[in-house]
């Protein structure tokens, strides 16, 4: 294939149709632009990532550097908050994105995405540049020549060169506005000054619809644990170094929903805030990273495409001593990377303005040692929507060596199914032994029971899914009592006796 | 106390925020109407429910009428979906409340919650009578009887009585309004006209913002599950009778929500939709209504407190066969019940109405029975959010003669923390094998090591948390490797060789 890397999103992206992992969301529709479901297997590879998250933060959370386990604790707050929240966490005021329109074209677009290039021409009537504005993208050359010459040839015909191969940002050159073409504009200065298009969902809650009663979807959990943070130190144990760890569902109003699940309207996070004494704040923010870094890897994301990304200080937040993105190598950046997780020290920059704006003091009283303090947090935030989509990346095989030459390679743990349980014929009593078999392991483990078509389509069929075991009840299972398990990595099949593949699931199938 | 019911929602409810089951969402900000935030305790109970949910219904589904265990799979779709979702679904024209408005009071109120009382009088100007509206409540003929003894007073004196005890519903006696004096009014005929509330909450998606790009937050979850039953088909194995389950989020803008997270506006749902063979359907009904009812009895629901409300046939949807409301005994409403889950025989009304608007054809096609239909649907729709106040409810108990008089008879697989870990003194080697022990445990279940105060506080500590044991190492740990077991429900200690409590809980603690 010629490019690789489209394709291979194409295919994951019919693969995750096809099996049931992801759909577009309202499809009998037409869909809806940045809104995506989970079928069946989706939302089981959801659930266990989501459920591996839950553990390794909250019910058994990482040592700290003393060797003792961290002190960490859940919490799930609305997805709508009070308005307020919104203003001293600074949303409404700076989460926008700067948008412009063009009055000939009637479209709009995201200023950042406006690349001007400046065109040289040379016609019979004389020689200039004209300054063409298009959408970024690999083709963004292409595009800008095809126009310039549409435009020479109004003239009668001539030469076009682009100036310079890199273009100027729009935002960058707004005072030559009049003289630059929207990209989808035959006459120049018809683009409107930018301005900013807040990237909340806003609605109304109560049964009057006004500036009073307006509210927000949150577009991030952090903002929800900010503001029971007071209540959680009053109604449990903890102080000083802890956390609070939230899953759930945030809402952003893009502009450009694009990549799959990567970048949609409605998604899921997993974000955990950790509060610490105001001195302790960089150690835990490396901390943290690398402990970020190595619990990805725990789950079967190769070292070789996660990248810790720092922040240069300039483009940090202005609250934020120091953020490392953990980036992962997506087939649609590669060989760059995107963005996976966020680990932010975001100071007590949160928890001062909702001190601010709420009148409520935040400060934690450390008796020990006599003092009180605003803590200062450290935020790991990662996206699990847009883990499973690494997941996904990252499991995605292909060889036509095999009987389905897409297969999933996850995690054993994370599988959306653990076990296939197969009787090889539907006769002989194969059938009763595997349904037995089935009725006891789904107990533990979620199981699929398949007895249709050749062993070799049901294994086929396993591998697409990603589980990791299949046992076939076959006529030796009759006669001595021992089933086949057939490994999906090495496609080999091994013996084991009836009364022993508990055992030999439980020692393979742990986190 | 004289309103025990009353009393015991007020102590539930403190006790829920000064443990850290339930906080009131944005409280430092003075609060959201109508929503509530879970704090540690909190999420850890409800994620528990939404996982023997999820494991009961999706990976170990019940065995069907013929022995054999029944198909589900799990999805989980998004909370924004297409607007012609609810178009078609009939909640854009009919998920409404009839409010009006009073012109006087300036004040907005729900039409059916004003009920309205005939009040003769008395006065030496004549006699005549009053049409009084009030809310309805326990003291509504008080409140009425205040008012018109006001309004006689303004007459100069004389007598009041109610003419009937039974008021009237101000809808049924609209045409009467003239003389209709609203609740908070001292004039007649200042009510408005009663026009639909709809209780969707609606928001914009994409940079414009108009009827094209309205958009609604789900009600329901059931929706979603409709617009993708035919991926489902076409991506699993699965054919009718067949079941897809959800848990998620869904949103009513209730004009009065009330009674602590019983009617809240942002909560959570535990809904399947089972697909089946029309002629099926009222067998499929009754299954599901005594499957779920012996559910929530085996999570530690009394019999005595479930109650099933068979609709009566007037009462029903206009598309249902047959509706049955499970009902709990809620302190509110004692000796009365309230709303848990609907199990709803929906007939096809859903995908047929899904299927014209989509024009995507909808059928099941049944080869080996050589016919095609649409499914008729059966629905098991919980609240998740309601079951958890229904399990805080249960389980509450007072006892004073326990040092701490509050405590949660939760049942242990459900319980937030299923371990408490305490060394008897913080010296003497004790910390060193709680400490062990714990960190063995916790990679199991949810456990909390406390070496703070004294023992008898830690246990009354774990007691208001519903934990179901509480393991002491004491001297005898580090003489003769046991430890003291102590249950919660009865109180009793025993000593437990060390290398036994795993094999003790594991019997315990399994759902």
């Amino acid at each position: 294939m010629s490019k690789p890397e489209t394709s291979l999103m194409d295919r994951l992206t019919a693969l995750c149709k096809r099996r049931g992992f992801i759909f577009q969301a309202s499809e009998i529709y037409g869909g809806l632009n940045g809104f995506w479901d989970f079928g069946p297997l989706g939302v089981q590879l959801k659930n266990n990532l989501r459920d591996a998250w839950w553990h390794d933060m909250v019910d058994c959370p990482p040592l700290g550097p003393d060797g003792k386990p961290l002190s960490i604790v859940g919490i799930d707050t609305s997805i709508i908050q009070h308005p307020k929240t919104w203003i001293a966490s600074g949303h409404v005021a700076g989460f926008a994105d700067l948008m412009v329109d063009c009055r000939e074209s009637k479209k709009r677009y995201r200023a950042d995405h406006i690349k001007v290039y400046t065109v040289g021409y040379s016609t019979p009537k004389g020689v200039g540049a004209w300054s063409l504005g298009v959408l970024e993208g690999d083709d963004a050359e292409l595009q800008v020549l095809k126009r310039a010459k549409k435009l020479v040839q109004k003239q009668g015909g001539g030469d076009v060169r682009i100036d310079s191969s890199k273009p100027d940002t729009l935002t960058d050159i707004w005072e030559r506005h009049e003289d630059i073409y929207g990209p989808d504009a035959e006459n120049p200065g018809t683009l409107t000054e930018p301005r900013a298009f807040n990237l909340m969902f806003h609605s109304y809650s109560g049964v009057f619809q006004n500036e009073d009663s307006k509210v927000y979807l949150r577009p991030e959990t952090a903002q929800g644990i900010f503001l029971q943070y007071k209540n959680v130190l009053d109604s449990t144990r903890v102080k000083p170094p802890f956390g609070i760890a939230q899953v759930g569902k945030s809402f952003r109003n893009e502009v450009t929903p694009r990549n799959f699940i990567f970048r949609s309207r409605e998604f899921e996070q997993m974000e955990m805030e950790f509060f610490c004494a105001p001195e302790d704040g960089m150690m835990w923010y490396e901390f943290w990273v690398g402990e970020r870094l190595r619990w990805w890897e725990a789950q079967g994301v190769s070292k070789d495409n996660l990248f810790r990304h720092v922040i240069a200080d300039a483009d940090l937040s202005h609250y934020s001593k120091g953020t490392s993105d953990i980036e992962y190598r997506y087939p649609f950046t590669a060989p760059g990377f995107g963005e996976l997780e966020g680990v932010a020290y975001r100071t007590d920059y949160d928890l001062k303005q909702h001190q601010e704006h709420s009148k409520t003091n935040l400060e934690y009283i450390d008796q020990e040692n006599n003092r009180r303090y605003v803590p200062h947090v450290v935020e790991p935030a990662s996206g699990l929507t847009r883990g499973v989509l690494v997941l996904l990346c990252e499991a995605y095989q292909y060889d036509e060596s095999r009987a389905s030459p897409e297969w999933l390679k996850l995690k054993p743990s994370l599988a959306p199914i653990k076990v296939g349980i197969f009787p090889l014929m539907n006769k002989d009593g194969m059938p009763e032994v595997a349904e037995k078999l089935y009725m006891d392991l789904r107990r533990t483990y979620t199981c699929q029971y398949d007895a249709k078509q050749s062993i070799g389509k049901r294994y086929a069929r396993m591998d697409e899914a990603g589980t990791p075991f299949c046992i076939t009840i076959d006529g030796d299972t009759l006669t001595n009592q021992t089933v086949t398990i057939r490994n999906r990595d090495t496609a080999q099949q091994e013996k084991v006796a009836l009364d022993k593949v508990r055992a030999y699931l439980a020692e393979r199938l742990s986190a």
